[in-house]
């Protein structure tokens, strides 16, 4: 257990900047080894679905993945994505292996049920929410133990043949909790802003450690945007589940030290 | 020496055709371990590229591959395609695990440098050309130990941050001429005739066993099609490289005895 595990998960704002992603990859390569990558998706997969007519459906603003939009998410983030990164990932020396969930049933989730939204049914179609025993511990350590960099995107298994598209802060805490039994991990949750803000318009207002007190007063006060409550809440999640350390941080910053915002 | 790997190449035909893959996916889920798939890529590539308003250059009768239909055959072949069959083996009991060349640095490639073809410069774009050391066996033997079954799409990466697009007959049998230094290796290289016809237009005229003589004989007589020569001569250059048995036959065959066109 003396071994760190640096896991970090990158959003879609960094894939979509060649320069950031070049700089990102550099930087994550030049990490420590072993290490997890995560990413999220980007704006390509909209632009695609468009080009192909393929109309985005919002319910209760959140988007309803169908079959055609889930064949759309694996082609761009199990594909175009992942590989990419992949390849940029092996140019700087880093030996990564790009998965997703059904590769070596990593990363297992079930179809999430319709739920009822303000008296209104509505299924999400092909997202899946990830099994409590669903990361595969063992795969996932003998190939770091391989020397190997798992690149993960969020796209799942449900163990019958059918992908789903999964949250990527929600397999990022995932694969975070299930490896805290073989190393103390370091989880670090990447993203445009610098960490969590005090106040949104104040680039020096960063709040350098944020505990369960703090941060239910901030929300209640509605100084945390509706966007971050899932990434801290997941955030929290891991720590409690025995995570080493968890930060919410600005990708540009995973070399400085004590960067972004420490959960505690 | 004493253990047999089993690597198995299908084309688009067989990806393209929903009964045909899940007939394919549970054939091959049965055959015995260890085994590895390589698969080509289908119309939909095709199809993306077409309704993204991307231009399908052919020279000389060969599709040349700029860099937005890297992208697309990056997101169709690596991503939409692989993860689906992945997804399909793991529900038949199958432990897959889809790579493209890139991951773990598996198939190594060299962009191929523009050709004179009929007096004229041809620069096929980003095509790439197995290197001759470029398939990592220790990694894919490190796979199999660990039961896991390597699919393959044949996207192929030249270790510079590069992505190229392979020949998926290539690409089989490369891996095939590699791995036959850790075992011994049956090569079957699917398609949907039942073979090598002596007779395109006759079903009953499976050519059985082709050697090098009978070969030419069929090629100067223009009994086997331009569209098989690469693949025949893929066949006979795995078959001297080491490769134990080498087949050419219908995907729908596999479980058959001696299927198809066993090259000597």
């Amino acid at each position: 257990m003396s071994r760190t595990l640096t896991i970090v998960k990158i959003g879609g704002n960094v894939i979509d900047n060649d320069e950031a992603l070049a700089q990102f990859v550099a930087d994550f390569a030049a990490l420590e080894s072993p290490k997890i990558l995560i990413h999220g998706g980007g704006k390509a997969a909209t632009r695609l679905s468009s080009a192909l007519g393929i109309e985005t459906r919002m319910v209760k603003g959140r988007r309803v993945t169908d079959a055609e939009t889930l064949q759309v998410v694996t082609a761009v983030y199990g594909g175009m994505i992942n590989k990419h990164v992949v390849s940029l990932l092996q140019a700087c020396g880093c030996n990564a292996i790009g998965l997703c969930g059904a590769d070596g049933h990593s990363v297992m989730s079930t179809r999430r049920p319709p739920v009822e939204i303000d008296g209104q049914c509505v299924d999400f179609g092909f997202v899946g929410d990830i099994d409590p025993q669903g990361v595969n511990v063992a795969l996932i350590d003998s190939l770091l133990q391989s020397g190997l960099t798992p690149v993960f995107c969020a796209i799942t298994d449900d163990g019958h043949g059918h992908l789903l598209n999964s949250n990527a802060d929600s397999v990022a805490s995932a694969i975070a909790c299930a490896m805290a039994s073989t190393a103390r991990v370091d989880l670090r949750m990447c993203f445009e802003m610098d960490g969590v803000m005090a106040d949104i318009d104040n680039p020096d207002s960063l709040v350098p450690t944020l505990d369960m007190p703090t941060f239910i007063a901030m929300r209640d006060s509605g100084v945390v945007s509706r966007g971050m409550l899932p990434k801290i809440a997941n955030a929290f999640a891991a720590l409690e589940s025995g995570v080493a350390t968890v930060r919410i941080m600005n990708a540009a910053h995973l070399l400085k030290p004590s960067p972004g915002t420490l959960i505690i």
